[in-house]
């Protein structure tokens, strides 16, 4: 087959080496005979590769010792439930508030009203998501339970780069499609969470990262499965856990480690970034989605100057092995998802792509 | 490696060839050049996965057209919340009955608890679940929102070779250890449900089959990930599916159908558990730990003359590459767990093994 570089937002490309040493270990993982999916959960082996991860992952955010690593089933879209469940009963009012700077920051609102009292404190919809809503220490309610912020917009590739100050109410951040791609501070939140399939791993489960003290104010209809308070207790393991997820995504935290860490990660992926940027600044025939201060690493999303030429586009990329480029139905255009495992040359080649469609579609 | 036989209770083995169709396209998965893993949920290839692993399911149990295929995140357990909280409100009361046959069983009526006014109208467990309690047309209140069983109880071995009548009340099954391994009439239950990682699949995801008129009764407070009304509408793609899980049960569906189809997968495992059962009864150095004519064809659990040959026995056969055989620890002894791909030969294996044992431990 041709080389082939994987642009979609998610489920999206995980790095070479660790396909391949998944691959490899496939029928006899560490020597057992079995593969990692067909063994219990609760054999040492198991336990092994999850602590590992555990320990992995607060490696490389120098995660402080009050805060708690859990595996939850079902990925982001499930902890738009979760969290208001295990977070709301931290005050009797269950006022939670929200910001909206996307699709899916709305979707977890939406989902929220069911069990608490949703405040949506700013929010860019009027303007298309094209920026982060600016959020002033004034909006920001003391008595609420917490802050949500998603604080990378896959869909329009915007993100915060800089973090509201929050006061007493702890800051919440879905990173489902940056997590592990820039250094961030975790002590400046309460709770950060990721659906695995986009820097992680495979899909159906995700991380959540939560500051001990926020544990212990679950309502008491929250099922045993999305309790936090629970998973920690059990370390994950109050049932059968997400096996091969947690696997795969040990691999990917390990490749990390490998590639330097995070500090390492973000230079590599502010250089992909820049490539795709600066050719889209230099001309008039590629026009991005979002205002230029709000861009982010992860997701570039930009227009060509007809549907008609990105349908072309799309197309011709596809069949030079540029795979997955379509952006997202509610913004249209294309959108090259360049995560973490998307090397230097699939990015460069892209670039090359692009200048050659526009000198041929000028 | 030496060859090993797996009789591990779940996450449990998969059919061989199953394995080596997923290793073989690991990295290019359909000629795309990219894994199953790194490719999204609403591309026409996962589709194409999605919708002929629940074409397959169909042809296996000549399910009826008002039945609806969905795949939830989470295993079993997450359906003993989901269960309540989308069926309990189709009756005011929101009384909901179950039986309890076994840890999961009594687990799934503890787990409703916080979601339906539970009524458990029989249990074994004054006999340690050695069998099923007997359930009677009269124990049926007619105005309960549904009636719960487990099927097959893994713990134990013990399962329903009959089911009981329930007139207009929806009988639900977790079928989690025994899904496809026997014929069963699904036109006698409103929902059978299963976890994936036993006879299906990994761990991560369930099975739902529900009969479409229990559909819509799901409470506001229902995380809609777990609504099955909403992934009925949105054929499980509400949000990112478990692509992986999704993917290898339709390869293992795939299998059964090569295999003849449930009724020759049932021989098979009538079969392999009369080897084992024929060689307990023969002797009583080797005990079943239920009532004969309880016993299932999943999981032969089975105790030896004092807890010291037990141990002996667990180390020694894990030595000759009979792994995972040790009983629950609610039980203790010996569990062999046979679901449908573990091939008649690695249960011969074991039975020659265990008459070797007794020979030289007599």
């Amino acid at each position: 087959m041709a080389k082939v570089y994987n642009f979609g937002a998610g489920p999206a490309m995980l790095p070479e080496s660790v396909m391949l040493k998944i691959q490899e270990a496939w029928l006899d993982f560490k020597g057992m005979g079995v593969s990692l999916i067909e063994i219990s959960h609760r054999t040492k082996e198991f336990e092994q590769v999850l602590l590992k991860a555990q320990e992995d992952f607060r490696k490389l955010t120098n995660l402080q010792e009050n805060y708690k690593v859990l595996f939850i089933h079902g990925g982001a879209r499930m902890q738009f439930s979760a969290l208001p469940m295990n977070l709301a009963g931290r005050v009797a009012s269950k006022k939670c508030l929200y910001v909206e700077s996307g699709n899916f920051a709305k979707l977890a609102n939406k989902d929220a009203k069911a069990f608490c009292d949703v405040k949506v404190i700013a929010s860019s919809a009027d303007t298309n998501y094209d920026r982060i809503p600016q959020v002033t220490p004034e909006m920001i309610d003391q008595d609420a339970a917490y802050l949500h912020i998603t604080s990378n917009n896959t869909i329009y590739g915007s993100r915060y780069n800089s973090f509201p100050e929050t006061g007493n109410v702890p800051l919440i951040a879905d990173q489902t499609s940056e997590i592990l791609s820039r250094e961030i501070d975790y002590s400046k939140f309460g709770c950060i969470y990721a659906g695995m399939q986009k820097n992680l791993g495979p899909s159906g489960a995700a991380i959540v990262v939560i500051r001990e003290d926020l544990l212990g104010h679950a309502s008491e209809q929250t099922p045993p499965l999305l309790n936090y308070t629970l998973a920690d207790q059990d370390n994950s393991l109050t049932n059968t856990a997400n096996t091969f997820a947690i696997y795969v995504t040990g691999l990917v935290l390990e490749w990390l480690l490998e590639q330097g860490g995070v500090a390492a990660i973000q230079k590599q992926n502010e250089a992909k970034a820049k490539v795709l940027y600066d050719l889209i600044d230099s001309t008039d025939y590629f026009r991005g989605v979002i205002q230029p201060e709000f861009r982010g690493t992860m997701n570039v999303s930009f227009k060509l100057p007809t549907p008609e030429l990105e349908a072309q586009f799309l197309k011709k990329a596809g069949a030079a092995g540029l795979y997955a480029l379509k952006g997202h139905r509610s913004v249209g255009g294309i959108r090259a998802s360049i995560y973490n495992a998307m090397p230097m040359v699939g990015v460069e080649t892209l670039a090359g792509f692009m200048e050659e469609f526009k000198k041929n579609n000028g």
